[in-house]
């Protein structure tokens, strides 16, 4: 409930609304705990209501302590049974953290003439911005059970496997020893692929020489990790080698100046002068990091347009690559907390080319 | 371009738009045949264009074959070279099929005064709902990847072990002969998790005689499948048989039941008349099933409240079940084929309670 305090405290207090609904899934992870509910009603005045569908009803009851938890039947229109419950709480101004158009229209709709809506996303944003010691403890699990997938991926590859051969190993080695999935679709990325950021994972099978671009996330309890490494099947070429050294130093320099009160745009900078001025500025062709907890992508965002500053609680991956189209990728990450006491990888093992 | 020119049909000649945008992320895989695209503008006159951020431009022109490919750079603003786009292509009406409200209040702004926008959500939806035979043949390779998966079930569940370590050689099973990934979170819910139908996968360890719920899929080429068994972890009861071979009839006579030009509804009464004849309907908290592709829950619903009629090439589950609070949970499912010679089921292998 210290985080329905906290948004109520930012959201009524400071902003002047008297309600609160919440649509977005990972939204409701966080203030509610748990998976299931369909939407949750925050009011100034009145009991925090969960909404269920009845595949998800007793599980809310169960695992929703503290709050009433209403069924939605088939038949039943949510938007109407959150206009009424507005009504009942005497909720005039009632803020909506994210919804679709479709949906946005029908709470209109349900809701005209007796409450106004205004969307405020960013408020759940920011205080999902800063982990609580809670979050970092299962965060940091996530961060563990990663490195140990990636430690699979060191002791597996050679060529001739085929890419999804390779994530098998990983996603085996993470899940055995306790992940509860993939914190998103893994790639295993060889070859000409691998000069796709997103190159995925199919069946191609790995060549001797190739680069292979190995992106993976456990998840613990609904928190995520993220991590990357590059390894070449068989021995390095020079050009290999020599890409490899520009994007570790450029990751190493950021992480290095990833601390609170520093702006995000400015540790990108650090990463983007390092590949920019070994001649591959062009090649860096996405941001260099990005949020991580509930969802693999969430703010602060770090990029050339980044406008957020970093503070203590923070989760942000560290991300530099180079691209070179029909040739291959180098791309070195971690996902790094900034701390009251330093900052801290939480995903971790030696990074090398491997194959050697 | 088939797909493309069959929406067209549909949006311009009958519904009277003549431009269409594309934001949701499976109509995109859908249109587009390939993943990391944010956007899709298809006008009545002119070039069909794909828009991608720097991380999936080049692959994005790699793989969008006959499409336009434009850049967002991270100082761009997507909704304004949407609308730029729209006017140069003299699009008055453009349809949409889904966005966030931001989103849409974004592209109202920069539209203003020169296109009209309507949401035609379900256009592109009543296309999807009927596979054609390429999709048809992913789907299958979904189903036999996770009837392997299934097949690991019964060979690795014992008393003792973990959900998560159930789930492990699962999806090992699955992901090494050629699986892309899981088409959703695996559910290994055993004991009294099992009596919520999205029980999840824990650290439970599971015990002699507890019922286990094992819901799980594989993902080829973007298609999903998706199939459940229910086991007991050592010698079942006679409850446990008996309310298995309640959900086991309701299942088999739902799949027979499940023929094009049948309502959805009508099939769902099926299963839930035998269940609730049982004495059990009140336990039964969920539709019968849903439809299945490149999403893992699409239309055709099949619950009580179910307006559609199935149609050859509609891919649906069958998974009744039942559920008792601090008890357990009983659900069989497979994916089923709706077809023109015959249903058919895209998951199978034997299904028992196991353990004997």
């Amino acid at each position: 409930m210290k985080r329905i305090d906290a948004l109520k405290q930012v959201a009524f207090e400071k902003k002047g609304s008297d309600g609160f609904a919440v649509f977005n899934w990972a939204n409701l992870l966080y203030l509610a705990g748990f998976s299931g509910a369909v939407a949750l009603v925050i009011p100034r005045d009145g009991e925090n209501t969960i909404y269920a569908y009845g595949a998800n009803y007793e599980q809310a009851k169960a695992e929703g302590k503290g709050f009433r938890v209403e069924l939605v039947k088939h038949d039943e229109n949510l938007m109407a049974k959150i206009a009424e419950n507005a009504k009942g709480c005497k909720i005039k101004k009632l803020a909506v953290d994210a919804l679709s158009i479709d949906g946005w229209r029908a709470l209109a709709k349900e809701t005209m003439g007796e409450t106004t809506l205004r969307v405020t996303r960013n408020l759940i944003w920011e205080l999902r911005k800063v982990k609580d010691a809670e979050e970092i403890a299962l965060m940091r699990r996530a961060g563990e059970l990663t490195s140990e997938g990636m430690k699979a991926t060191y002791e597996v590859l050679s060529p001739g496997m085929r890419e999804y051969e390779v994530a098998a190993e990983i996603e085996y080695a993470m899940r055995k020893r306790g992940s509860y999935g993939t914190a998103f679709e893994t790639i295993v990325a060889s070859g000409v692929c691998s000069a796709f950021p997103h190159g995925g994972c199919c069946d191609r099978k790995i060549r001797e020489g190739d680069l292979v671009v190995v992106d993976v996330g456990a998840t613990y309890k609904f928190y995520r990790s993220d991590m990357t490494r590059t390894l070449v099947a068989g021995k390095p070429s020079e050009k290999q080698k020599k890409l490899y050294e520009i994007v570790k130093t450029a990751h190493e320099k950021a992480f290095e100046a990833m601390k609170p009160n520093v702006k995000a745009k400015n540790v990108d900078a650090v990463a983007r002068k390092i590949i920019a001025d070994a001649g591959y500025g062009e090649c860096f062709v996405h941001g260099l990091g990005h949020g991580v907890g509930l969802e693999i992508h969430e703010p602060p965002t770090l990029n050339p347009c980044s406008k957020e500053t970093l503070a203590a609680g923070n989760v942000v991956t560290d991300e530099p690559g180079i691209y070179l189209v029909d040739y291959g990728g180098v791309r070195i990450e971690d996902t790094v907390l900034m701390w009251k006491n330093g900052t801290k990888k939480l995903t971790y093992g030696s990074y090398s080319l491997g194959g050697e």
